[in-house]
């Protein structure tokens, strides 16, 4: 499909999402909002985003009859994660139009291609070096130097799919735990912060960030995004620039998430990930038009929303047995509770988030 | 079933909603944020409420199979509008709580009934007598004076059965337009500004209004609201004592519209609500916790949220042909869109809302 053949769905149209966690549930409610409908592709039972969805398709990746029964019922296709295979999305892009486009997926697939693609738009980025097998490791470790650590290339999330390596002496034991799969070394970096910006771009070319959020994480988890980051404005405007050089190097549609870390010499970019983002989730209670929205709109081909800020934000993610604070957050001022509706809560399982709200003025 | 008996809902509870359009879909959409689902009972085909419900049942008020089976499928029933029959509460209520309760019901569901209610808790309304014949209308006429408006007791809506009578020569016509229906006459109130509150109550009596918002209406439909009215501070607080004085009566749990008109000597309550209201829609970009999140709290048996208002904002109803405004809207700065995915334009139809929003500070 022509991807710039798209005019603006009307209301009533019809979005495929493939996915159907969180990030899908939220989708879909945007979407609900613009009078658009939903429709979610996932393998796995009881999704969270069943319930905000017009329809429900319960079926693998590989079962091509199902994805062209998808395809066919859509108008659009988007995603609310990045690890969809190529073989489907080949074959729903012959039917109907996928956005983001393959490209954003093709380099955010795999962590190789995305510091090359990264390095090759002049970004900065930690060092980095392939990693195929031991001799690879201990050669990439000469490059990096230790500690560093080892990720591999393709499907890794919330720190799974990674090992860190203290030394040279632990590079066997690391080759072992990635069980053969291509990897990439990733050097350390000096950083005094973690920050995001949650970056849109319109079918149209329009690009609007949110204003950089600062993270915080612990076993490989976000836990709390809070903004404004603490930020120098001169770093606030690179950080934005930054992600618009992204996107129109990617003629990106939709919402694009940026990590960056603060250093003395300026940001580095630690991933991008074509969709939105954990880290975004403060734009439910900070702006006119959140990024579940502005994701919806720019995929619908709609024009941009308003993502000026209008509050301070501290996201929290409520992991697990953070459930059990809720009674109490239910009765928190300036506290707005989003769950998921996820039946069983588990040890490391993303179950919902608050936003406290500190309205600007 | 006792109306005290019910503790807080925990997240993946199931909440029924009598009725399948707008109000209930907005519902939808906050239950889904605090992990909640819903259930939508509608008479209707292809309610707007479906998309973003757990489960839909498609029946009449009169299909007692359907009842029970809806009433034990869920654990607290609403309702988005007032006019559900009798019969079908009293089977319901045999089987789950009904938030809020039935005396709010049977009180709003008459006008006669409501504005005695209103003198009986010693607040003001319009001149007002119940009429069942010509004979009763021409002493009504004398009682009220003309001109006046002939209204049904029941099943009024959006300026529906209503009839305007400008001297007494019109009583014959107005009598023969109302066909029989019981109904009252309500002399006119000469008001500067209609504003309403929408009032919240929990189910443990704590009490939460929203600021006022100044209401403007044409052919008997909300056309605007506007927060904050413009209300000198001690009829605002009179406002919000007045709604707490009527929640606190009826003992009422959940979201209360309250419309009154200011006039020189003070508020007069034109007519109340049990149940979500058009002009609280600003809340939904204005505070931090929106009517349709604070109702569902309080029928879920949750603490109330935070209703603070932390922007200025113009409601404006979609409504018809207005839908053709959605293009230009949607690029308009400091709009948020609400359309309701009704799949028909239909003069006098309301299609959809945009909040235009001032954050304030």
């Amino acid at each position: 499909m022509n991807e710039t053949s798209l005019a603006p769905l009307p209301p009533g149209s019809v979005i495929g999402i493939l996915g159907g966690g969180q990030l899908g549930r939220m989708l879909a409610v945007a979407a609900g909002r613009l009078g658009l409908r939903c429709h979610v592709y996932e393998p796995g039972s009881n999704p969270p985003a069943a319930d905000m969805a017009h329809a429900l398709t319960t079926a693998g990746y590989e079962d091509e009859a199902a994805l062209c029964a998808f395809a066919r019922s859509v108008d659009v296709v988007t995603y609310e994660f990045e690890n969809v295979p190529a073989s489907a999305l080949d074959l729903i892009e012959s039917l109907v139009p996928i956005r983001p486009g393959r490209e954003a997926l093709r380099i955010s697939q795999d962590r190789m291609t995305e510091k090359d693609f990264l390095t090759g738009l002049g970004l900065r980025v930690a060092p980095y070096a392939a990693v195929d097998d031991l001799a690879g490791l201990e050669a990439a470790l000469n490059q990096t130097g230790a500690p560093a650590i080892l990720k591999t290339r393709r499907f890794g999330y919330d720190g799974k799919g990674q090992v860190r390596i203290k030394d040279i002496a632990e590079a066997d034991q690391a080759i072992a735990d990635m069980g053969g799969s291509p990897s990439v070394l990733e050097g350390f970096v000096d950083f005094s912060a973690e920050i995001s910006v949650i970056a849109a771009r319109s079918a149209d070319g329009a690009v609007a960030c949110f204003d950089p959020g600062q993270n915080e994480h612990s076993d490989g988890i976000l836990r709390r995004t809070t903004v404004p980051a603490a930020l120098p404005a001169s770093l606030r405007t690179d950080a934005v620039l930054l992600a618009g050089r992204i996107l129109n190097a990617l003629e990106y549609v939709g919402i694009l998430g940026v990590e960056l870390f603060v250093t003395p010499a300026g940001l580095i970019v630690n991933e991008i990930a074509p969709r939105v983002h954990n880290s975004g989730h403060w734009t439910q209670n900070g702006c006119v038009v959140d990024q579940f929205e502005q994701h919806v709109r720019a995929v619908a081909g709609w024009p941009l929303g308003d993502g000026q800020r209008h509050a301070d934000v501290v996201m929290e993610n409520l992991i697990g047995d953070d459930m059990d604070r809720v009674p109490e957050l239910a009765a928190q001022a300036n506290a707005a509770l989003h769950l998921y509706g996820k039946a069983e809560t588990r040890d490391g399982r993303k179950m919902g988030h608050v936003n406290f709200v500190t309205p600007l003025g």
